[in-house]
């Protein structure tokens, strides 16, 4: 988050900005519409088993066991006067269009200053067993549509878009090739069109598939391990830098 | 884990040393019986909901989402070429006595390396509704018989105590002190004379209270926060350095 992201955010900020730090610091802690929103959507690989019933932010059991957990543990131990709230609405099994029709309730109503999300792999795999019927133009379409949505209600948010990735292993055979790599390319230009950071998760998959195999990084090629979940977090508290 | 730790860990490995890096750890792989078992013990703070019935290594689920899992993660990621084997047999409630009863099976038998135990807060707490009468002497004699035997039966394991802690909210008030002192220095009286590395969690505690409220780290004083368990992970791997 940008010293002005920062700013827009914490919304009347001029007099704030005035205070010494320890001052404010005190004033985000008391005001719960200060601070900062963090939210992670996508599919299974962000959801991990969250308690879908839970509302409060910062739960460990609402935040499920992957990369969303790993990153909320480690910015709210290392920024405790910062007031800032992590909330995990991904979904197992969800595509671009599961997103968009939840995405007032568990996007926009919210109020995010941080949207992350990562969605794709389901967009490609459903159309295997012939249960979807998208194609990398739905999905980039849907995709941008969602972006921009999300721009449009939330003007000051900060847009973080996960490249969607797999690993050669498990379910994940070279007959997915060069077919995936469609959706990979597409969330690369959603996410330029749409000023979010791109985190390219193919790519550093790739790489640590060269240090131990693929399978130690996601068991069936689509779902982390524990070592895949801290590859994506250490990858994503680097690129966004709250 | 030191060096000689490590060799001494991974069993016959003369030969082993004298091969090349790569060669070293693709033998590792290979075999199962080489390489790191870390085993987590202790009560409900080590517990975290994991689910008891997995008794796989390294899964997200079996492990809980408080500071066993962060370690695990972050270890697994950055050593992906060590063999590294986490397991998670904390149980919610227990003092030393239903640690000592289990011990065989939870512990001992899975042949770990490293083995790292927090364990007393339980020991004082039920003694406040009359459910246990423990004196800080029980858990002190206790504690060090549990570590004896497991010296004894695993000759090299690395061990590892965290100190009992409570911070100033929640169920813990005033009327706690001095008597839960006496458990915290046991511990760490428990954890030099078995050559333990000991993580003064308590004092570790309360310099994070003169950050923001004792809340933010322990809603009820005794169960961390995530921002708790992060700061928990992070002093364990800097302690611990495996």
């Amino acid at each position: 988050m940008s010293r002005r992201g920062f700013v827009a955010a914490a919304g009347g900020a001029v007099g704030l900005a005035l205070l010494p730090e320890a001052a404010r610091a005190a004033a985000r802690r008391a005001d719960p519409a200060q601070g900062l929103t963090v939210l992670f959507q996508g599919d299974s690989i962000t959801d991990c088993g969250r308690a879908r019933a839970l509302a409060e932010p910062n739960r460990a059991d609402a935040l499920g066991t992957g990369y969303p957990l790993l990153i909320a543990s480690a910015l709210l131990e290392a920024h405790p006067d910062r007031g800032l709230r992590f909330f995990n609405r991904g979904v197992s099994g969800d595509k671009v269009p599961q997103l968009d029709a939840r995405w007032q309730a568990d996007a926009l109503d919210l109020r995010p200053d941080v949207v992350s999300v990562l969605v794709g792999v389901n967009d490609y795999w459903h159309t295997l067993n012939g249960s979807y019927a998208g194609t990398a133009a739905d999905y980039e379409s849907g995709y941008a549509a969602l972006l921009e949505r999300t721009r449009s209600a939330l003007p000051d948010v900060r847009l973080v878009v996960i490249e969607p990735f797999v690993l050669r292993t498990g379910a994940v055979t070279e007959a997915w090739f060069p077919e995936f790599d469609l959706r990979r390319e597409a969330a690369a230009r959603v996410a330029r069109a749409a000023g979010a950071t791109f985190l390219s998760a193919h790519q550093m998959f790739e790489r640590l598939a060269r240090r131990a195999p693929p399978a130690y990084w996601a068991a069936d090629g689509v779902h982390p391990t524990l070592a895949g979940h801290a590859a994506i977090a250490n990858r994503w508290l680097r690129a966004v830098r709250l």
